[in-house]
């Protein structure tokens, strides 16, 4: 087992099989040295845990727990493309969209659950470069929605 | 007439010349083997040929063809600074903002429109990575903005 | 002082220290020859200066501004990370997020704000892709959030 996952493992969390894209394309592609996945969803076992607008339909912590899963989420489609997430060098760049009522303001607080949760399990390997904005609506309603870049070792 | 061109002529489409950059900035930039496009609307002859939001405005079968002059336009900016499609290895990433009434959630129906079209034309090479997302306003009302990275033959 | 300095300082403006993340990221990467930034907020001295939805709590004039302050902290983090603003080879990519009323379609006006500043400080090196889109919110309210990707002098 990788490191990695030895320490999600000691966070009771493990790393899922990617969901299948919801349409025409592949949960991720690799380029060189870097992975670029696909947005994730808050999807569990095929369904989406998640869903809503934050403020209106569902709270902050809530919406804080749908990021951590679109995180979990793009690991595995890492995992899935290269077999082991200690290959990863440096996690780059995270995009993270909120489905959001037009008044809420705290889109970095609910990216925080993926960003936190990858630098638990990476260390600085996961310090990513990042932005977080709201928008009216996402698939399948799901309250977020995160991509990801990621740096191979060579 | 390179192989993706012959393809597209026998779908009974063109690739066109990108449109003009709607601001101070240009169609795309190649950087090493990449290139990154700038978003492009679904502009056909200088114009805007899908207006509104989807849900209120328009059906999903007219956001479905303008995410493909999306798309096109995307090609096109390819062609405009490489001369041939054929020089593409790999589209490595798409992004889709489609211009959405809070209700919609089947953005990733209207992006298929760019996704299945870059698949037809460019089979294996054409399979990529992807995020869509529904937004609350676009440039010029546009339906949809997509943004592309390909990666060239080296 | 590098040239792209001695430049902002004879159109009257100074290159910011980037504003600290709003959360659990880095301002910045840097991998190979390229630094992905996080989004940049119209930050100065630790303060969102505009707030708001352009057309209905601050005009066009105003976001035009504060995405002129967006793209100066961008290259502030990039000053930050790589001590002299000269190194950068190519501006490859921005993306403008522009916090909207859903009628306001006139993004790329606003995004210019980031776009003109950054070709009149940077010249050719300056001239970069781009994709600006409406939302219907953004952290701490801020009108504008913009990240960019530069490439570096080998």
């Amino acid at each position: 087992m990788s490191i990695v996952e030895q320490k999600a493992k000691e966070m009771g969390i493990s790393i899922p099989k990617p969901p299948s894209p919801v349409a025409a394309y592949v949960p991720g592609v690799k380029v060189g040295e870097f992975i670029y996945t696909s947005g994730q969803l808050p999807i569990v076992d095929g369904e989406i845990k998640y869903k809503g607008k934050v403020d209106t339909g569902i709270s902050l912590e809530e919406a804080y727990e749908a990021a951590k899963i679109c995180a979990l989420n793009c690991l595995g489609v890492v995992k899935s493309m290269v077999g082991d997430l200690d290959k990863i060098e440096q996690v780059v760049k995270l995009v993270g969209f909120v489905n959001s009522s037009p008044e809420f303001t705290m889109q970095p607080k609910v990216i925080n659950g993926a960003s936190e949760l990858i630098v638990m399990l990476l260390g600085d390997k996961g310090l990513h470069a990042r932005s977080a904005v709201g928008v009216n609506s996402l698939p399948l309603d799901a309250v977020c929605e995160v991509e990801m870049i990621v740096k191979l070792k060579e």
